[in-house]
C-alpha cells in the first residue's frame, strides 16, 4: 500500500497487519504507534462492516501491546486525519511525567528523542512475535 | 450512572444508551459529541469483548449520525482521558473553516458559541429516533 509522505516522514515503517501498515512516530519521548488503514474512506464510521471489525480488532491488539511495551498509564486512541486525509489511528502511550501531560500531544510536544535502531528492531520482533506482523520487504 | 462533574460542567446532557451517557460539548462552534462509558476500566481495550463490541457500535453509529447532523468534512474520534479518567470518547464533526482547523480541538478552541434550547432539544429527539437514545428522567 501507499503511505502518504508526511507519515512516512514523521515515522519508522514496523511491518504490516491485514491491509494495515504499523508505523512507530520518530519522537521517542513518548511511546506512539500509528496503524495505517488501507483504504479509500476517510472515516472509520465509512469502513464496511468487514472492515470495521478488522480495524477494531487491530486497534485493540496494538492498544494491548503499546500499553505493555511502554507501561502507559493511560492510552491515547484517535483518529483525526485533519492534516493528513489517509486513513490512520494513533495509539500513544501516556505517561504523567511525560513531556505534555495533561495535554494531548498533537502541537503540544516540544521535547524529542530518537529510538536506536536496536530499540526499532526490538519492537518489530515484539510485534512479530505477539501480533504477527509481517515484515517482508522492510530493510 | 454517575458522570464526572468535569464532564457535566462542559456539556449538555442528550440521554442514555446501553450502558452510556450522551452528552454534547456546550461549545457549538463545533459539533462535538462525548459517549460517557458506564465502566471502571480506564482504556478502551480493557473493555471484555461483548462491552468493546457495544462501545465500538455505539462509536459507529454516533459517527454516522454526527457526520450527517453537522455535515462534517472530517470526524475526530478519540479517547484521550488524561484530565477525566473515567472512559469518554470524543465524536467531532470538523470542518475546513471551524475556528481550529487543522489543529486538534483539544486546547485550541478559542471561539465559543452556544447552542439554544430549540437546537438541543432538536438534536436529542433526532437521536431518540435514529439511535434509540433513551431520555427518561432528563428535563
Amino acid at each position: 500500500m501507499d503511505i502518504n509522505e508526511q507519515l512516512l516522514a514523521d515515522c519508522h515503517m514496523l511491518g504490516s497487519l491485514e491491509r494495515a501498515s504499523v508505523l512507530l512516530h520518530r519522537n521517542a519521548s513518548v511511546g506512539w504507534l500509528i496503524l495505517v488503514v488501507d483504504t479509500a474512506a476517510i472515516d472509520w464510521h465509512q469502513l464496511d462492516d468487514d472492515e470495521h471489525a478488522r480495524v477494531a480488532a487491530q486497534v485493540r491488539a496494538l492498544s494491548r501491546f503499546v500499553a505493555n511495551e511502554f507501561e502507559a498509564d493511560k492510552l491515547n486512541v484517535a483518529t483525526l486525519g485533519n492534516q493528513v486525509a489517509q486513513m490512520h489511528i494513533h495509539i500513544i502511550a501516556r505517561h504523567r511525567n511525560d513531556p505534555c501531560w495533561p495535554r494531548p500531544v498533537w502541537g503540544n510536544l516540544d521535547q524529542s528523542s530518537d529510538y536506536s535502531a536496536t530499540m526499532i528492531a526490538t519492537l518489530r520482533d515484539r510485534l512479530v512475535g505477539e501480533l504477527g506482523l509481517e515484515t517482508a520487504g522492510l530493510a
